[in-house]
C-alpha cells in the first residue's frame, strides 16, 4: 500500500495510491496519514478498504511530506562506505546520530530554498524509514516490527555549515525546505527487504547518485535498534539512513554545490521518485 | 504571569499560579499551553483573566512540562566560558547548537532515569526560552519579541554517549526523562532582562551550580538571531541556552556523576525550582 498526503500545504489530505498509479482521497476514512495513522491495526483497516470505491484525486496534485506530525526527524551520517571515503570522514564503528529539524520537511517535489548566504548547497538521496509504533531498547531482531513503511527523503544539507561552523552538524541539516519527504509512505509489507533497493539522484538530468541500500554499513534493523538505546522513537518519527557515493563534496577534481535553477530528481526502487527546482532565497521570499 | 500545566502526565490541564503561589485552573479559557496559546494576543487574553475567579488546583499536585506541544527542543552548547574551560571544550566563536530529542521532555519534578549502560549521567541547569511567534532570519534587535517566556531546564546529559560515541552530541543528550522542563513558564514581561539572572544546582543537598546568565558567551537575543539564520523557529519550540560551570564532566580532581538515588534540586531567579530523584533504569520499568 502506497499512503500519501494531496493538497495546498498545509492543507493535505490522506490519500492512497491505487494499482495503476492514481491517487484516490482517503479523507472518508482517517483524517490524515499522521502518528495515529501508522500502527498496525490501523494500516490493517486502511489496506482493507478497495482503493475503486474511493474518490479520484486530480492527477496534477500536489503531493505534501507523505507522513503528518513528525516528531522526530533522526538522520544517520556517513552510513555507506564509499560515502565516507568521498567526504574524507572515517568509516564509523557505530552509527553517527544526528537530526534534522522538523520545521524543514515538505512535500517531495517542492522548490529547495538555497539560504541566502549559503556556500555549499549539497543534495543526498536517502532511504527514509517510517516508524509505526513506540520503540525503546528493541532488539535488531524485533526492530523492524516498528516500522510502518518507507520513503524518498533528500536530505538538503549546507556543507559549510555542517562542517564549518562548530563542533555539531545540526545546523547543516535543517534549514527551511531541506526536508522533502515522499511521494508515498510504501508499507513494509510491500518493500519487502530494506536493503535490497537501487538509489540515484540526478542534477540538471546528469546522474550524480547510483547505488543500493544494500551497501549500507549499518542496515535499517541496526539503525533502528541503536537509536533505540539513546531516545524513544515515536509513531510518525522518519529516520534518513544515509546517502551513497556521490554528493557535491566528493566531486573530483572539486567540490560543486547546486545553484539557482538547478533541478534535483531522485529516486529509490519501489518509492516512487522526486523532483525539485532550487531557488535562490531572495526569489523565495 | 507564570503559566503551567498540571495534573497527570499525558494529560495535564494548563493553569496559572497566583499572586499567592498558589495554582489556578485555565481549563475553562484555554485547552492547553501550547504552539497555540503562546502568542501576543494570546497572552494577553490570559493576562486579563482575574485568577481570583478561577479554580483553585491542589497544592500538591503534579506539575507537567510547562509547554504542550514542542517540535523542536534546541541546545547551545559550552555557552559559558567558564563551563567550557571545565569541559576542556574551546570557547566557541559562535555558537554551539545540538538538540535534545522532543521526546525526553518531562515534568520538572518527575523522577530522571540513569539509562541501562550509562557511565556518566551529570546535571546541568539552564536558562529554558520558549518561543512564542515563528522566527526566521530575525536580527538581534527584534529577537526578543519572539519569546514568549521563560522556564527552568536540566539539560541531564550522558557524556560518555555525547562525546565519545561518534562525532555528534544528539545522542548523548535526550534520553527519556532527560528534560525536565519548569515548573511554569514565567512570560517575558514578567522576567525583564533575561542575562539578569541567578542559576543554581546542588546534588544531595551539595551546591554544584551557582551562577548567572550574565556570564554567558552568546545572549539570548544573539542565539535566537543566531538560530534563525539556519532554521525557522516555531512556537512552542524551547531554546536551552547552555550551562555554567559545575557540572560534574568537569569536578576535580576527578569527574564524577550521578547514581541511583542521586537528588538533584535546581532553579533559577523568578523562574522556580524543580526536584528530580535519578532512579536506576531497572527500577525506572
Amino acid at each position: 500500500m502506497k499512503l500519501c498526503r494531496h493538497g495546498a500545504p498545509g492543507a493535505e489530505k490522506p490519500g492512497v495510491v491505487d494499482s495503476d498509479g492514481r491517487v484516490r482521497d482517503l479523507s472518508a476514512h482517517i483524517a490524515d496519514i499522521g502518528p495515529d495513522a501508522l500502527g498496525p491495526d490501523s494500516l490493517a483497516r486502511l489496506a482493507a478498504i478497495d482503493p475503486a470505491t474511493l474518490p479520484l484525486v486530480a492527477a496534477d496534485v500536489r503531493y505534501g511530506p507523505c507522513v503528518a506530525g513528525t516528531r522526530q526527524f533522526i538522520a544517520i551520517g556517513t552510513n555507506f562506505a564509499d560515502h565516507a571515503a568521498e567526504s574524507n570522514l572515517p568509516v564509523p564503528d557505530e552509527p553517527v546520530v544526528f537530526q534534522k529539524w522538523v520545521s524543514c520537511i515538505q512535500g517531495p517535489n517542492d522548490p529547495v530554498t538555497i539560504p541566502k548566504d549559503s556556500r555549499k548547497t549539497d543534495w543526498e538521496v536517502e532511504l527514509g524509514v517510517v516508524i509505526g509504533t513506540a520503540a525503546s531498547y528493541v532488539s535488531e531482531a524485533d526492530a523492524l516490527d516498528h516500522v510502518a513503511g518507507y520513503c524518498v527523503v533528500n536530505d538538503v544539507s549546507e556543507r559549510h555549515w555542517q562542517i564549518e561552523r562548530g563542533l555539531t552538524w545540526d545546523k547543516g541539516k535543517g534549514f527551511p525546505t531541506f526536508g522533502p519527504v515522499g511521494p508515498w509512505m510504501v508499507t513494509a509489507d510491500e518493500v519487502g527487504d530494506p536493503q535490497a533497493l537501487g538509489m540515484w539522484l540526478s542534477v540538471n538530468g546528469r546522474k550524480m547518485q547510483n547505488g543500493s541500500s544494500k551497501t549500507m554499513i549499518f542496515t535499517v534493523a541496526q539503525i533502528i535498534a541503536y537509536c533505540s538505546q539513546f531516545m524513544t522513537l515515536l509513531p510518525g518519527d522518519i529516520i534518513t539512513t544515509g546517502t551513497p557515493p556521490g554528493v557535491g563534496l566528493g566531486q573530483k577534481p572539486e567540490p560543486w554545490y547546486l545553484k539557482a535553477g538547478d533541478v534535483v530528481e531522485l529516486g529509490i526502487e519501489k518509492l516512487g521518485q522526486q523532483r525539485q527546482t532550487f531557488v535562490a532565497w531572495e526569489a523565495a521570499r
